[in-house]
């Protein structure tokens, strides 16, 4: 409990996943968390799971975290910004524009607001889904603006920082434009996608591979709460696609005229645009060219998997990256290792010599390199 | 050996990747398997291999596998239906209708040609890359025409069979508007979507989490045969765009109105297409909400998942899936590990019990259920 930096009571508004979380990994730090919900159940539930405890008259909190549905956001805030007038007030909407300019709206006092959004979460909500290491190593924003009082944003640095997050400062617009890039606009392009397989044969969606897998995957989001987010972030997310919608005009006309004078240019053109944009991922996963994969075939079973990495640790060879995959119907698994190129052939000729079959590499299935 | 289905001699025009997996394979199951090459340097690498052997005067394959790259597949598939008046003539090219069209065109026998395309394949090509396990478990396509005289196709079965891939039959037609949807429009959506992140801030793409990486990651494929591909299947490709572009139109009009009647509407009902989509894709990826995911934290050394695994195991419990993710930069790895539902509880409490951490789904981060 020595580290830790923050120093005021806190008051949760919203005992769902992100505001539980919260109250729990604080709580471990030993900073007295309060709770309040429109529903008095949510908040016992937090209680009992260890995130905090119910408001007592004489409450004194420096810092109040509003986290409840975005749409009820703004209004959240503005009545807790009258309630506890010596406190910052944080919200964690993942969209910051639309919580200002109706604050402003509603005539709130912003000095006392600074809005953030920690880059969290889960598939299920509620206070039974909250885990204290929710936000550890995950970017938390703090997205600044015009009228706030910039002494009063310590706390909240100081709370991202007690939740192990790593805090990001940005300014609201900034913000916004950036999770329409890497959020909302993906969101929409995984579901249109997604959407064109709905009247696609069994024998097409049967052929599927991993790159089909991994366009699509987050398109199985729920709609509700992406009309909320999206509808907060019209206008950025708008401006992207439209620049999108371009590229596939470009594509479309190359397509139904392939031998055309450019046509073959320009289909080259975007894949290697594509080529650009991708690396500027950072991470392995932007890069991943980076490391050689190795595909070893193992029984369904969690015993042999157990002993294949036992025996790469033996060998002193530093996996980089690990997916296991099944195939359809099979009793068989792939394993596919990530390691350093140098290290490649040592490990293919050691795991070949205790046995274990080496494939090919599953991941790439759709990239056939015919030469 | 005993169990070899394929009696004929294989001759295989092409020793890069797919040519000489295919030889490996073969040979491995006591197939008599010969090289051709322009590359003499190709035949002799894919002989040094163990992939089969030079041809010699007198040799009499039953089978010619043309695996050229796609440009060249049909005059090299044309030539060889001549030099091989007996045999039947198969082709690995990832599109079959513009070689089949380009045959008619040269005015080829086609009741001996029936192409085929394997569902495989690796990030890099060459001989120096070929697995005798390349095709493992995977689809491969056998594409049905009006001329082919069908008799003549069971040596071409056999062999898919013989490589250990499974044989799936479709027409031309059906085959190429099936790669258009699960490969090709999939790879200029990746590639469109990757365009953007050209001109996004460093703090933007910082902030990019799995789903981003997940919609990206195929972007990084070589333009120059993604043109061949998409110029050789130009029309199935243009028309599944199409109505991705209009998908795109209508959310553009409701983003740039989001308060104009049905805008809700129109993002909600496009969110829950592609739930719909998505769900339509067979085996785990497509479905995965029917497991619990839950994520452990580790050291990043090889000896700690081995040592997390084993004791999942010693819990009797199945891992269905599994995935390791480096935080950037931290020393500190993440294993997703997916079980069924109702032992994930059981799963926390042994493993907690145990000393290991447990933390957030880093997998959906950007989903982030705000409630």
């Amino acid at each position: 409990m020595t580290d830790r930096r923050l120093n005021e009571q806190v008051h949760v508004i919203g005992a769902g996943l992100l505001g539980t979380s919260i109250g729990l990994a604080l709580t471990v730090k030993g900073v007295d968390v309060t709770f309040a919900d429109v529903s008095p159940t949510a908040v016992r539930l937090a209680v009992d799971y260890g995130a905090g405890r119910a408001v007592r008259p004489g409450d004194q909190p420096g810092l109040v975290v509003v986290a409840v549905p975005p749409d009820v956001t703004a209004v959240t805030v503005a009545r807790a910004l009258i309630e506890h007038p010596d406190a910052l007030i944080t919200d964690v909407a993942s969209v910051k524009g639309s919580v200002l300019s109706e604050l402003n709206e509603l005539g709130a006092d912003v000095s006392r607001y600074l809005g953030s959004h920690p880059m969290a979460g889960r598939e299920r909500g509620g206070p039974m889904s909250a885990r204290a290491d929710l936000f550890l190593g995950r970017p938390w924003v703090l997205a600044g603006h015009e009228g706030i009082n910039y002494r009063r944003a310590k706390a909240l640095e100081d709370l991202i920082l007690d939740v192990g997050a790593i805090p990001i400062e940005m300014s609201v617009d900034e913000h916004d434009r950036s999770v329409a890039m890497i959020s909302h606009v993906p969101q929409l392009v995984a579901s249109v996608m997604a959407a064109r397989l709905r009247t696609a044969s069994n024998s097409a969606v049967g052929l599927a591979g991993q790159g089909l897998r991994d366009v699509t995957r987050i398109a199985s989001s729920d709609p509700g709460l992406w009309v909320q987010i999206l509808g907060a972030n019209a206008a950025p997310v708008a401006s992207i696609l439209s620049e999108l919608r371009d590229d596939v005009d470009v594509l479309i006309t190359a397509l139904v005229n392939p031998e055309a004078p450019g046509s073959r240019r320009a289909l080259a053109d975007l894949i290697g645009a594509g080529n650009a944009g991708v690396a500027r991922i950072p991470g392995k996963h932007g890069d991943d060219r980076r490391f050689a994969q190795l595909v070893v075939m193992i029984d369904d079973t969690p015993g042999q998997l157990a002993r294949l990495l036992t025996e790469i640790g033996e060998l002193d060879i530093n996996m980089e990256d690990l997916r296991l995959e099944h195939s359809p119907g099979a009793q068989i698994g792939f394993a596919e290792v990530s390691v350093l190129p140098e290290v490649e052939q040592r490990l293919i000729d050691e795991l070949s010599a205790r046995g274990w079959r080496i494939a090919g590499a599953s991941e790439h299935s759709e990239r056939v390199a015919h030469e």
